[in-house]
């Protein structure tokens, strides 16, 4: 699946920015060119509340229903940018 | 006080790297250019105990006694870094 299109799908732009790094508040992080593991791991732990510190509760309800092979796609995506 | 001085004194390049973006495992995230303001929120989270997922678990003995204002310079030396 293409991680870029499922990005802005998940409507991750909306706080991460089309670029993944412009974010709307310093508060978010940036998250081109981040190491895809990682970000496979957080992706995971918000949706499945073992992450839940700062505003990344607030990520959870867009995160329920989403299953691991996206969180794959969009975190390798999200690595490849600079 | 010099957040890259103390980024080393804190031994996070153990994990993240001396440059914070070659770091020792995938699964770790790179540091360098991150938002100031996130990366402040998460090492008082990981301190303070509301961020526990995954290995952040492993980094709390590290950062029990380091007072916020270590962590503010770390933080902002950090996103100066390409």
């Amino acid at each position: 699946a293409d991680g870029g299109a499922l990005y802005k799908a998940r409507a991750c732009q909306a706080c991460h920015g089309d670029d993944a790094k412009t974010t709307v508040l310093p508060i978010y992080p940036k998250l081109a060119g981040q190491n895809a593991p990682y970000l496979l791991e957080q992706m995971k732990a918000i949706r499945d509340g073992t992450r839940t510190n700062g505003l990344s509760a607030a990520m959870r309800p867009l995160m329920a229903s989403v299953p691991d092979e996206e969180f794959q796609s969009i975190a390798e995506w999200l690595a490849t940018l600079k």
